[in-house]
């Protein structure tokens, strides 16, 4: 995939409304991004396939929404106070700070080896090569003050993973909820880590969704059920749409692990970014019973489980698949962005883009299109609009010609428009065309929504 | 609506897993709140429905997903920065701090009337009487730190409203959304204030949910844009089951409303506190152009409309329905409860608790309940919970007698309960029956779900 098709994909969504610059106004900022109205839809109906796929759909499943800021307590029990740092070098002619890890990548991908020492390393802020102070440990962990005064009191952190929220609460939902290992429970949800280079668009940002599953396993069985989540998340990918051929594992080698992580595959989605075209999609780990019992001993609460029947008493191994989901929603574009011609009204053909997403990510499922402006076809058309949107997100399009509203609705994924004419006045009926095949059929106006319902999945 | 039944309540909502303590293990903090498995379904399904109703519902709206942090000029155009604030007393006895506000209304609820001067309240820490210091301002917003450094550049603050990230995308969703005056635009997020002093449950916290809509209209229209509103949103508690007994209209007095606003109607629920017992739950306010025109005086960035068919140039008027989802959630739940009387084994009566929950927003759909532990009935109950889970959350139950199962499902509010028994073997039929009734009726396994379908709303 040539780097073109990430720019033009990150063009279709500034221009169509998928995603916008945080503070765009005020200058933007390149720590988070706003999701206009499609990027919403797409972003929402990810998060429900997936918890449908996950969590709902699963007997061995249930949901969980924690709160995002959670006391110092808990960070220093999970290990992120101590160790959630990266090293940082500061540039001396011009005083910018960067991560010395991040240089190194940059100067590897660049020159293909990685570099002696800093000593040949380019401030990429002023030019200068190899002028840098020693590394210093910095904290990715954002910190807010709760409470009336700023003291170390009121000092808690946003998380930068939803997952501790799900640990805190492990024995609440094993009380309340009569699952018991194995068993998981998911979460979507924001985390925030103070990257010191966000960048690549939706990719690297300091305000971010996840969706996450901790799954509590008898710790021999801990590989097995490790095993079958790689396929269950590489599957979930696969049946909605992703190339495998865009998509490759990454056995993570234990120096590169996390601090908690006794083995971890990385699906890395080949994004097209300039330098590595590979980026980290999701991860799959093994965190053994480090959180639970790390918990347990900083909080003096028992978290281990005794089996009724064979009443052995154990702390349950975790393997958590941790996904981005807005890392997930750029894969879904990219992969789902392609140009092909279509006839023109000359009989000649034009270039069209099309984003082939399937329907059920879709952020607009069908478009109802009026032929013209015509005070005969708008009341008709803006009737089907109404009844259509009591179950989907529809649009109503009334300006321009029919090719260019096709066009329209092709770039942003539309499965299906739906055109009333004029013959729609005697026959009752509207012209469906489906988006990839261009194919049009004739529907009665009161089938239109069984129609849609056979063909959109959910 | 005794205070009791609020207690009952919270007493259900924590033993059932709706609500947990956040950080509980570490001694728990009241300034945010866990949804468990139940209370995450339910949180859904209330989203759901709002969204559906107030936005993919309707032609003249479109969704926004903004960013919690922000960068200080725009709470400082907002005007937060200047007027987002509290007077704070600090008790001179044992200094803890309290909100002047709260301490007077907590006097005039205990005695009827207002406090002459501060020398009349006692502290409600330490007891001691009228020893306070001179009010002093006090933010509520929460800040936290971007970038390498703790410095003044990397400053921001997380919203105290998701309000702000619409208005700052106004220009943004008007060119890419083909939407024009009067339209809104809804988003559902989170926000943060740093209240003195959280309580009543999932009431008041730091970390809370809204669901809001800007809705922007030319300047005349706004007076009956604004009573359109009022009316959508009072139909919308009251079509999911609010009994608008419990509901009041308060309309707020010009030296109570917020900053920005012209003109404001609460709704009042009767949450049933100690005290007052009445609680507010959602507003209507009239923000007139305070909010684009402060942002575009700030930005330099051009936020009024031409509108094309009058050659008009104006500054859209908003009104704004903003719902507190997690208050909502309360308020559905605090509805919803009753005890009756169902039958038990003996011939006799049992008291039951019932959560009357509009099926729509009902946690868990359906519960599939074979009679007995059985290796027959068993696989018949699994695979029917399966299909059942394609498309609802369902449980499946085998543990304890029947009836005690029943009262589980009763006191969650799940509308249909269904059962699996010896017969089924035979016939192919399982016996359904319904939550508040307890009616039974004997109904095809092949049928089931759209038995199902047909009742549960959506």
């Amino acid at each position: 995939m040539a780097q073109s098709t990430l720019d033009q994909v990150i063009a279709l969504a500034k221009r169509r409304g998928f995603v916008f610059q945080a503070g765009e106004i005020y200058g933007g900022s390149r720590s988070a991004w706003d999701y206009g109205p499609l990027g919403t839809e797409l972003k929402e109906n990810i998060k429900r396939e997936w918890w449908q796929t996950f969590v709902r759909g699963r007997e061995d499943m249930v949901g969980l929404d924690s709160s995002i800021i959670l006391p110092k307590a808990v960070w220093e029990a999970s290990g992120h106070v101590a160790t959630f740092t990266d090293p940082l070098v500061e540039c001396l002619h011009c005083h910018k700070r960067h991560r010395e890890d991040h240089l190194v990548e940059a100067f590897e991908a660049k020159k293909g080896r990685a570099p002696e020492s800093m000593a040949e390393v380019v401030c990429p802020d002023c030019g200068t090569r190899g002028e840098w102070t020693e590394p210093q440990l910095f904290s990715g962990l954002m910190k807010t003050y709760l409470g009336p005064v700023d003291s170390e009191a009121g000092l808690h952190f946003m998380r930068p993973e939803t997952a501790q929220g799900i640990f805190v609460n492990f024995k609440n939902v094993l009380q309340t909820s009569r699952k018991k290992p194995p068993f998981g429970i998911g979460q979507i949800g924001k985390a925030f880590r103070n990257e010191i280079t966000p960048g690549n668009f939706i990719f690297r940002t300091r305000e971010f969704e996840q969706m996450e599953i901790e799954f509590f396993t008898p710790p021999a069985d801990a590989a097995t059920w490790f095993d079958r989540w790689v396929e269950d998340c590489w599957n979930w990918f696969v049946d909605l749409g992703i190339d495998p051929a865009n998509m490759r594992r990454f056995d993570v080698p234990e120096d590169e692990r996390a601090h908690y992580s006794a083995g971890t595959i990385d699906f890395e989605y080949r994004f097209g970014f300039s330098g590595s075209e590979w980026g980290e999609l999701m991860g799959v780990a093994n965190r053994t019973d480090f959180d639970l019992a790390s918990h347990a001993r900083a909080s003096g609460v028992d978290l281990s489980y005794l089996d009724p029947s064979t009443n052995e008493r154990y702390t349950p191994y975790v393997i958590e698949p941790s996904f981005g989901l807005t890392r997930s929603m750029m894969a879904f574009l990219v992969d789902a962005y392609r140009e092909d011609e279509a006839p023109n009204t000359k009989g000649g053909v034009d270039t069209r883009t099309v984003l082939a997403l399937d329907p059920r990510l879709a952020p607009v499922k069908a478009a109802v299109l009026p032929l013209s402006r015509n005070e005969r076809l708008s009341p008709v058309a803006h009737d089907l609009a109404s009844e259509l949107r009591r179950r989907w997100n529809i649009e109503l399009d009334e300006t321009q010609a029919i090719g260019k509203r096709y066009r329209r609705q092709d770039e942003i994924g539309t499965p299906f428009c739906v055109t009333v004419d004029f013959d729609t006045l005697d026959d009752q009926a509207v012209t469906v065309r489906e988006r990839d095949t261009m194919a049009q059929e004739r529907v009665a106006l009161d089938r239109v929504a069984d129609y849609l319902a056979e063909r959109l999945g959910r």
